[in-house]
């Protein structure tokens, strides 16, 4: 069965079904209520959201094209639709920001398979369940290829929300928890054929944390590698000499980017899609331990900033679209 | 020049410099302020929007995808931008929200020429900013077709934003303006090659005046085709005998119509893209000049609401992509 063997208004029906059977688990579950901020959901001309007196939006936009950043032949629609939430999760993760939903323009070939659009509805609706953040409302269209582009809300209390400007010299660069596990993943699948299973985690929780931690000057999250977002981080003033010591290794990096005949450092600093925070605090900082219980994840401190030109550059390494 | 010339980089910096020419060109206006309700713009993870204590915020998402909703052949890509931010702030003036910003989901072919990159930049941003709603973040992204996803955000006090619920029989239905001039010109464009020039308008402010009107049940957007519209706002069971003499055509529909031998009354209640409001009050409705006057628009009064099915059904006029 394809898409085009409904209609528009079926298939729409058909997610907000899917919609209602996952907000049904969600409500069985600890954790944010299956309707979260939403007071308003899909099937009007605008979804509703509350927001708390004092808080500002958080809003941001990211898009899976097929062919570009995933294949249908590699990875489940399911882990598909998932990674598209997460992508767009991290971003508020940060700023600081508490998620308040995702609405999702779905663009799809009218000869797309209904199994695959299912899998692709259901690893959304569930990955945006369960950090909070239901899917609130869409757009269905037809295209030449599937792509997913997520816009995600989070609120966050007024002026406190974490940016990625004012890193100065002597500032200390940290980062959470461990890097290249999707890059290695990623060759895996491109050049061994392995499914891509690994759906990194957005850091919502230790980013609001983290928002909140003195001294904290700036944050991004690693979505295109360590080097390129250090380089957004540090802008064309500043530098980090990146020690390989100093790089946390995801579990199983070193051995399968080994095995690979690959470099595993050259994975976690330019592979991207880590989703890890990355952010630089002033004074005195805590020690990594405590700054670890902290945020809830292991942190690593990766240096301090200096003058000068750059930790490769922020068009030079990672991924370019153009 | 084509976008593979740039990097992804050079180009989200080229649509940086032109949102603040625009914001600047908008400073020297009367209207919203250039930043609006933006506290956070283009260049971080996500951006900023304040809302005032009391309000909820409204967003939705739409999309232009060529050679579906739009072919460069036919009309300019400034036109083709303008289009894809009034779809998308038509649905904030359906719920009666004042608009906030907007975030915009960008996916070319690296051949696109630049120009038309540029051209479809600057109708954004131009559009956008003319409604108080600034482009405040995006996404660019590779793919084998352009495509705009447009993500509007408005804010509306809690409570009192309009929705598509709630009509019944007895209530009066009445539109907004004039129906089928972007019908006439798509067909222009589509059978006699003429460039495609009309950009209908959001009617945010009737929206929101419309949301305080007593009485008022229920609103839509007529974004698929009057006759598709009328099926949202009126589901399954309820129905509403269309007079041709009650349907305002728009100017120059008529004759334009007659000459391409094409039913005038047809192209105005399936042609779609005409974003008038469409609504519904109950109780002693005012005379329609008194409505027209408060709404700051013309209004007509197209009929009380029946039990039975249909207006011809949602799911059989209109707009149907799959």
């Amino acid at each position: 069965m394809q898409l085009r063997d409904l209609g528009e208004f079926s298939l729409i029906a058909r997610i907000e079904r899917a919609a209602q059977r996952e907000a049904h688990r969600a409500s069985g579950r600890r954790g944010p209520g299956a309707r979260g901020a939403v007071s308003l959901g899909i099937g009007d001309d605008a979804a509703l959201l509350r927001v708390r007196s004092g808080e500002e939006v958080a809003v941001s936009v990211d898009a899976l094209v097929e062919d570009v950043h995933f294949r249908f032949a590699n990875e489940s629609p399911r882990n598909i639709g998932r990674r598209a939430i997460v992508s767009g999760l991290s971003d508020l993760a940060a700023m600081g920001a508490r998620p308040l939903g995702c609405v999702v323009g779905l663009a799809a070939p009218p000869s797309l398979d209904l199994g695959r659009f299912d899998g692709l509805a259901a690893g959304m609706l569930a990955e945006a369940q369960l950090h909070g953040a239901p899917i609130c409302g869409g757009n269905l269209t037809r295209a030449r290829e599937t792509s997913l582009h997520v816009t995600v809300l989070g609120a966050v209390a007024r002026g406190r929300a974490m940016t990625r400007a004012g890193t100065r010299v002597g500032d200390l660069v940290f980062v959470t928890g461990a890097l290249g596990r999707s890059a290695l993943a990623r060759v895996r699948a491109e050049h061994l054929g392995a499914r891509m299973r690994h759906v990194p985690q957005p850091r919502l929780e230790a980013g609001r944390r983290l928002a909140r931690l003195p001294g904290l000057v700036a944050c991004i999250d690693v979505s295109d590698g360590l080097r390129a977002d250090l380089g957004h981080l540090l802008g064309p003033d500043l530098a980090l000499e990146l020690e390989p010591r100093r790089v946390p290794l995801g579990r199983g990096v070193a051995a399968g980017a080994r095995r690979l005949g690959l470099d595993p450092l050259e994975l976690a600093c330019s592979g991207g899609e880590d989703y890890e925070l990355l952010f630089t605090l002033r004074g005195r900082p805590p020690a990594a331990e405590a700054l670890a219980k902290r945020l809830g994840l292991p942190v690593s401190c990766l240096g301090v900033v200096e003058a000068g030109s750059g930790a490769g550059g922020s068009e030079s390494a990672g991924w370019r679209h153009f």
